[in-house]
């Protein structure tokens, strides 16, 4: 049985979506699409090999009956409520993050998925579905560290765009490394700090741009009492790394250098860094939505991140915000979690 | 447009293509099968989700007009008269390696295709479409270590079937370093000489099976004068690791660890090693069906591994078991490339 | 011309630096030690090849006119008043850390050297004379990863004494990250955070010996803005394992792994982690005693750690007790640097 | 007991190993020395800060009374006479590599130990005494790989002199990587074939100097069935890089790298590469020497390369050279091992 899909929002990533699922994906199929832009969305419709319905609106297309699951690509700030019309509909819904732009809109999705009965919602933290992401999970799971203490996480780019804001590092940027260490380590944040560091020079005079505070280093603590050190230089030239390492009682694991050959020349012997995001995870996007595809298809309960880890990030990203514009550690108060997301 | 395919040959590997080409190969449906026992064909053809020609023979199967493009997976000493009946329909055929268990075989299929006048064979060294070889070929081409000079080429198992013969070690094991070297240094083998070194223990005293002469070490020559070292170590316990490196005038570039998290416990740093064949290339195995269904798709010439190149590794084949079995070097001398592989 | 040492202190280390002045370093040689102990130091004297003195205390050695320069490894709250009488006697000496155990005594220290009007003392802090953390350093200098913005430095041990107080992972384990961090990032630290995360089981129920809070992560803040996150782990069973890496605007560096040879065994490619400190800095050390003493033989300036280096680490450490004891962030206050030590 | 030591040759290496006997050897005081240019001899005695008798040759050195041992580091024709000479008086000899420059050389000196009744000889083959290489051995010994069965042994060096010719690429060159493959595998080594592949273009067109075959290729075979695969590549610019892995039944162990530092810029994180000779092996240089004179000064029997290591390697060379000459295997045939060297 394939899986019907409808994919709102034709921008980058959603283009990106629909390729995946209609070549990549077993089992999916996208049949309808809609933008902002209409314009857009009838010349990526028209890219397609096979047909596809264009739809005025998000609403309209998720009222679709050709459409069995929704994927939400669109501008962050109308996700909470293509989100909950998918809910709305008892259609299953894909949403890019942020699941909302307010802590508020994800505890309404919240709401409204109770309400339903059943998980409906995926957020698209791809991280989780890293091949090496998901190793140093295994590793932890198998007891070869012992009980995980302290987990760095290194986000670091080569650079930003213009319009990247200080206030990014935290709610676009670090909102991943959040996510990964509440699943690595299986704990809520409870609190966090953040530092700025020394700014490093690319992220000053930007022309009509803000100076950036960048680096910066957030000390996170953790329902467990596992400590997070997550840093952020969304500006250091050398490359798209994510670092990785969790500290254990008896060892650590850390994501391993990425190069597939070693070179050795002129004094150095070298293996490769990624240079960009999608070098780096087009292959967790690929798996992401072949098992979403797969649990959706098969009706089974849903394993990915869900709208309660849409709203604990959401709240650790107003929390980190908070902290770093008034220089003080802020706490992290979530509300009771539902039965549903135990 | 769909390329509508035929498998002939529905064992492990077999099955293993018909669910890549149904299921990850963007452009493929399968739309035939058939094996020597029917019976297992009839089930493989029941598993799928949709309909498929189950044939009596591989013959009908090439002839059937809902088939487009051919795959031979059947056993080895098949795969020549099948390749020889799809040039004959004038149909794409993606086999296998071997291409033919014989020269004589091989070059009968070049002749057939020669005359035909265009590329329709690919043989399936899948290792031209590993990640790793090709960012070695990309640094040679780069030019990043001069002119390559030697290439040591490691194939290392854990272990073999008790059916493995010494001979195995090259026309089953060595095959696929003879074809990469060539691949790699852009140059054909002209003399081969295999040293056999004190046995692991690991293949001695096998129960019914012959004593194996493991690892063994060939030294081999090429046209453009550089050499490649070439191990077979097929019961060495520790993984299932394909080495490499290629040595230039200015450096070298090896084939890197590819463990994808290091774990330091218990006093050392560690990196996962691959266990068998499957984990390390079942990624090399998708591309390699992607490319060639696109390229059949496209009507565009043929990339992948030729008639020639299988005849030429079969050739290496049979001159690596006179130097094992004479103790000296063996001379390869080729017929004349027909310009339809140059 | 020979550099004639008075060692005062035989225990361990002073047994082991005599052994390294006596037979590695050259230009050295013992002529008078002395301990708490005179009947360990007579024995200690015994073991040497050679005539040695025993003094019945420290002050009685300063003042031997056969020693040109005193090495002081006695007990810790004994080093302030043995390195005021060598300045009050005008010889060179040699300090393990602490060189006090109170930032008082540290700047009555200082004090004594000024008025003498040149240096006189060194201070041990060995990490800056290992080759790696030297590497670390010529790389920063060279402009390889552009100005540093954070240093991160975890200090591994696998287990400590029953004696060991949490305290001590402040001011006898992280006292050497401290130092090492303003050598390397050439910069005063002004501020301290720490945080325990969830204890270690191996540091809890230690018999009669307190729970420790092990492992801790602290955030330091320096005078060029660059921020330290130092972590002790001093129970993590894996090995002794300094780790480091500096991040900069275009690049990073880190301590690299330390293995000698890497051995593919049992589904791995490992490296070995040092098991103890005698393993990890013996070379720093004879490195550290030879450097010293060619200074002091030629009569020229002392490059080592200084008073000044001996008294900023001291008030580091009491601010990372009382930030620890407080669980708040602590200012380090340091009085005006002399013109000596700049 | 300081043992006093005469050296005959004060060119460069005769000078590096009369600083480290002078300064970094414990026990050892250089007493006495000598060259061909008698000019020289006395330039280095009074750069030195103690008296030394300068002597107008070898022979007068060997015979003085306040010479206990003596370090032969002059040119390489006149290794044989000293040695044998140092014998006729009994005193322990250490000559640098090579023993002798004919096979019939090495035999005599043999025979005159073997009169003597006793080892007083030590060949200058350092590579024994590298820390990596014991690594690799001890490796071997504890099991961990099983049985050796191949060694790979890679010597590259960035360039040679003009001076260099094809030939030294194996009497000088190979000759380390043969003595530590006998001493790694515990083996003599029984036959020889050499390899010449495409040569480098920086070993072309050298003004004067003849064109190099570079790099060489050697596969030989020993008394054990192990088989070592050795290559000189000694204009491979990129560093001076001695590199070895031995293949075991069940394992590997390769010399690691051996940066200090992993430096991540520019798209790729490296470690360094030693530049030359000097850095790579200085260390080794320095614990032989070590070793030798505590062996010496407590008369203990030698555990250093003896002279039926020398012999055993020149007959190796001499095969070797043959081989490459005639482009066939070549056997080793040692004499019968006097038992004095079991
Ligand atoms: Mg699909
Ligand atoms: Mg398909
Ligand atoms: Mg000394
Ligand atoms: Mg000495």
């Amino acid at each position: 049985m394939t899986v019907r899909i409808g994919v709102i929002g034709t921008g980058m990533i959603g283009q990106q979506h629909i390729h995946r699922l209609d070549t990549l994906v077993p089992g999916a199929a996208v049949t309808a699409v809609t933008d902002h832009d209409g314009e857009v969305a009838a010349r990526v419709a028209d890219g397609l090999d096979h047909d596809v319905t264009v739809h005025p609106d998000g609403f309209a297309l998720i009222k679709d009956p050709e459409v069995d699951a929704v994927v939400v690509t669109s501008w962050g700030p109308t996700h909470a409520e293509f989100v909950l019309a998918a809910i709305g509909e008892g259609k299953h819904v894909f949403c890019e993050k942020p699941l909302a732009t307010t802590q508020e809109d994800t505890l309404r999705i919240i709401e409204a998925e109770v309400a339903h009965g059943s998980r409906l919602v995926q957020v698209g933290f791809m991280r989780r579905y890293d091949a090496a992401y998901r190793a140093m999970k295994q590793t932890i799971a198998d007891g070869a560290i012992g009980a995980p203490l302290v987990f760095y996480s290194g986000h670091r780019n080569p650079d930003v765009p213009a319009a990247y804001t200080r206030e990014m590092a935290i709610v676009d940027t670090a909102v991943h490394d959040f996510d990964v260490a509440r699943w690595l380590l299986d704990a809520e944040i409870t609190a966090i700090s953040v530092i700025a560091p020394r700014s490093n020079r690319h992220g000053l005079g930007r022309g009509e741009a803000e100076d950036l505070q960048d680096p910066l280093l957030m000390t996170i603590e953790t329902s467990t009492g596992a400590v997070i050190c997550c840093e952020t230089s969304v500006n250091i030239r050398y490359g798209y790394d994510i670092r990785g390492e969790v500290v254990g009682e008896d060892g650590t694991v850390s994501l391993a250098d990425r190069g597939l050959v070693q070179v050795r020349t002129a004094g150095t012997a070298a293996v490769g860094v990624p240079g960009d995001f999608a070098s780096r995870f087009h292959a967790a996007f690929d798996v992401e939505l072949t098992e979403w595809v797969a649990e959706v298809a098969a009706g089974s309960p849903l394993s990915g991140p869900s709208s309660w880890d849409g709203y604990a990030s959401a709240a650790v990203c107003d929390a980190g915000v908070e902290a770093l514009q008034q220089g003080r550690r802020v706490s992290v108060d979530l509300v009771e979690q539902p039965a549903l997301y135990r």
